[in-house]
């Protein structure tokens, strides 16, 4: 079903998902912080990707590098000199704004052109500067005037109109200063100094730790080409609108790899296996098949170094957008490294009896994005008859075993009979040696159902009379079908296993 | 054993366990990038410590907040405002030291100061300063003169003498500034701007963003007291002295539980008790009880808000140090952010019907630092015969089963046949969806033996013709005794489990 963020953020908030980051401060925009379940549900997602990408693979190792780097990674990559984006400054108000998201109707009367109105792209985007342009075309016209409505973008503005389009701070002309470049990273200094040279950044992106490492690991880890080295970590940028939630935040996290290649290998196979094999990944932790779509990138827009680029896209609640992007990047990245830094970063092909710099193909994810993907894909109403037997309507996460916060829940139908209690802790005690388990006495039965269900653990356990008096089996319902089947306690712990917990 | 530091960090750099960050431009002085191995011995620290202490308990949940916070948070902690190190500038070479780390030697003659001799810490600390004193006392006496020396710090300097005392950087007098205290957080701009209004830092410690996350918390996930909030994530302090490799560094991992109690509660009782659940974690993990040992803080030295404070110390190469804190502090951090946010933060205790804000004990690990120990404690050396018989000197890493890089590695015991190769996989296969396991088929067995021998396998499994021609059985050899015995493939797996894996 398709949710909306709003409903997505309240739930996150409600259930202890995901808070804004210093709340009771008033929150700091761009900065999320993962509550008690947030967290259990980023680390499950960031275990199962290093598990199968890294753990399940022969051919790819793990990587754990630092935030802050060297500078010289960062001149050496581009992102001190390229990585930023058009601002524009308002010197009146002293806001600042993308100049890309900045737009302006210029407003013509016979052929004369009369006035500017600006619109600042929010969610709505150019939307909503082609409404107020055709507002005031409608003002026009009721004057009687055959006014006329051409919408541009402030990058495409020619100088002489910086001064005539207003502000949108202040909605008067004569303040806007021409596009500059803004560079996204965030700067800080290191060592006892604060001069130029003691600058340095947190990485923009996880994927240059790789390429600097990467001459360390060939030495002492006894990879061959075709190898990987992936590596999970915190990046940040310093994005003047982050928007959408955790889709574009401050501070994020990344799942990356960097797969060398020989420049002889058939890369465009390789690159489809990447893309296979990170369809195949998704799917694995829950998110449907027929979600994800393939943006392949044309010619024109990779940047000079790339082959090839392909977007794993998925319906996320504000749109289509890419979820990982898979890049061909050739060995431009190791190219930069070797001449910035003067040491030989080239691969002994022993097969070949030749030396040359490995070409890299590029998964690259982001966890919170990936969270995301996973919370809009679980989200789920239907309707279920509450105690008394009424329909309900009922919220839950339809998480895969695999990575849900808790993958049971164990409870006592009753609080208060000792012999039931005790009983209900040793199948939690059981089930806790492998498992995240819930564990709740409180409440009614249903209540306690409906609890799980909204956190999306996969199973509930119940211990009642008959676990007791009986054979000692003990009540698993389903949170998708609400179905119940008596088993026994090692049944269970088979269920859960093979449903994938 | 004794082990010293440099062949620690020899050894880790050898077999990919830690890389100095940057290290093709030269290194970046308190930033280390952990390689394949040590990512994976990091990551089973991590998890174990959470397993332990989140999942296995009922009265810890998780948090993983954002690094870069509200810059409020850290007012109200006091940290923009006390979170420094006192520095002494030298006007003349531009370099700056820790005051508290510069040592003088003021020499008299007959009661006459006739000059001074300065020192500045290292790992060797104030003993160089004694030593060079002594030095001149010895030349003195030569010449017939009754000197006098007396060792200073330069925080004990008279303000007079901070021109006569000469600079460690230039040797002459004249240059150095009185000591003035340097802010430790690194400081960046977040948003647009880059003025006062934007400053922002990076978490010099994980611990706050529990605070600040204290009342969502509470208010989502159904805690009743006492309980406590866990985190592992990044922390950064601007060093200016980042020494004893991993041990002080400038960007770091932190495991912290900030544990709510009511003011009520028998604050003593449950301090004893997390210094014991630690010290038992350490255990499980491979440290030996023997080598951990508790320093109980005097009450003189302890912050105005504390109530106690004990340090679990190790034998680190460099000597007895702090590897684990277990504060007391009142509730001396809620105080300050209900104040500074105007936000209440109080808990309303249900038996008592009373509102208070709790008190914590705080249990505080870095990760970098329990991994130093744990290399530490795992290194080892004996004598083995290799594979003609001979003696030889073997270099082992006694990791415990719980956190070893690769849990075990499978080899065929030839290359070249492939029912064996074939079979090795598909041995390795099944293991692979348990562990992190590691497959050889390169080298004489005796070296493939040693190779897993440094890097901390505790399990090598090999499979022989007798596999392949017998009943199945595989050699399972121990790391520690070197010892095989032949079991089947089920026995081994159960052998790995038992063992901890």
């Amino acid at each position: 079903m398709a949710v909306d963020m709003a409903t997505i953020e309240g739930l996150c908030k409600r259930r202890g998902f995901i808070f804004r980051s210093s709340e009771i401060y008033g929150g700091f925009n761009g900065f999320f912080d993962y509550g008690p379940l947030g967290a259990e549900l980023k680390n499950n997602i960031k275990q199962a990707w290093w598990k199968d990408f890294v753990h399940k693979r022969d051919d790819v190792v793990g990587l754990d590098a630092s935030i802050i780097m060297h500078p010289n990674v960062w001149r050496a990559s581009g992102h001190v000199d390229g990585f930023s984006d058009p601002m524009v400054d308002c010197k009146e108000s002293k806001l600042r704004f993308r100049a890309d998201q900045l737009f302006f109707a210029e407003v013509k009367v016979d052929g004369e052109t009369i006035g500017y109105v600006s619109v600042l792209e929010d969610e709505n985007m150019q939307r909503d500067a082609e409404e107020k342009a055709a507002e005031l075309k409608r003002k026009l016209a009721k004057q009687g005037s055959l006014g006329e409505i051409v919408l541009k973008n402030y990058m495409d503005a020619k100088p002489f109109e910086y001064e005539l389009i207003p502000s949108p701070a202040t909605g008067k002309a004569g303040s806007l200063t021409p596009p500059r470049d803004f560079n996204l990273m965030f700067q800080t200094y290191v060592g006892a100094l604060r001069d130029e040279t003691a600058i340095a950044y947190l990485r923009p992106e996880t994927a240059q730790g790789i390429f600097a490492d990467f001459k360390n690991i060939v030495d002492t880890s006894r990879v061959k080409l075709p190898f990987g080295i992936a590596q999970i970590g915190k990046a940040f940028r310093n994005e003047i609108t982050p928007r959408n939630f955790i889709f574009r935040s401050r501070e994020f996290e990344q799942m990356e790899i960097e797969y060398f290649i020989s420049p002889y290998d058939d890369w465009k196979a390789l690159h489809r296996q990447w893309i296979d094999a990170c369809k195949a990944w998704f799917v694995s932790i829950g998110l449907p098949a027929k979600d994800l779509a393939e943006d392949v990138h044309p010619q024109e827009k990779l940047a000079h170094y790339a082959k090839a680029c392909t977007d794993i896209t998925f319906h996320f609640p504000h749109g289509l957008q890419e979820l990982q992007g898979i890049a061909v990047r050739g060995n431009f990245d190791l190219t930069q490294h070797q001449n910035a830094s003067k040491t030989n970063l080239e691969y002994f092909d022993e097969a070949r009896k030749e030396k040359y710099l490995p070409h890299v193909i590029e998964p690259s994810l982001g966890v919170d994005r990936t969270f995301l993907a996973v919370m809009t894909a679980a989200y789920s109403e239907d309707e279920v008859p509450n105690d008394k037997g009424q329909a309900e309507k009922r919220t839950f996460l339809k998480f895969s075993p695999r990575i849900a916060p808790f993958k049971a829940a164990v409870f006592p139908l009753v609080k208060n009979k000792p012999e039931l209690f005790n009983r209900a802790r040793e199948v939690y005690a059981k089930l806790q040696n492998r498992w995240n388990v819930f564990f709740d006495a409180t409440g009614a039965i249903g209540r306690r159902y409906r609890r799980q269900d909204e956190i999306g653990t996969p199973f509930c356990i119940t211990i009642d009379f008959e676990t007791i008096e009986g054979n000692g089996s003990v009540t698993l319902r389903d949170r998708d079908t609400t179905k119940q089947v008596r088993l026994s306690v090692d049944e269970v712990i088979k269920h859960i296993e093979e449903a994938g917990a």
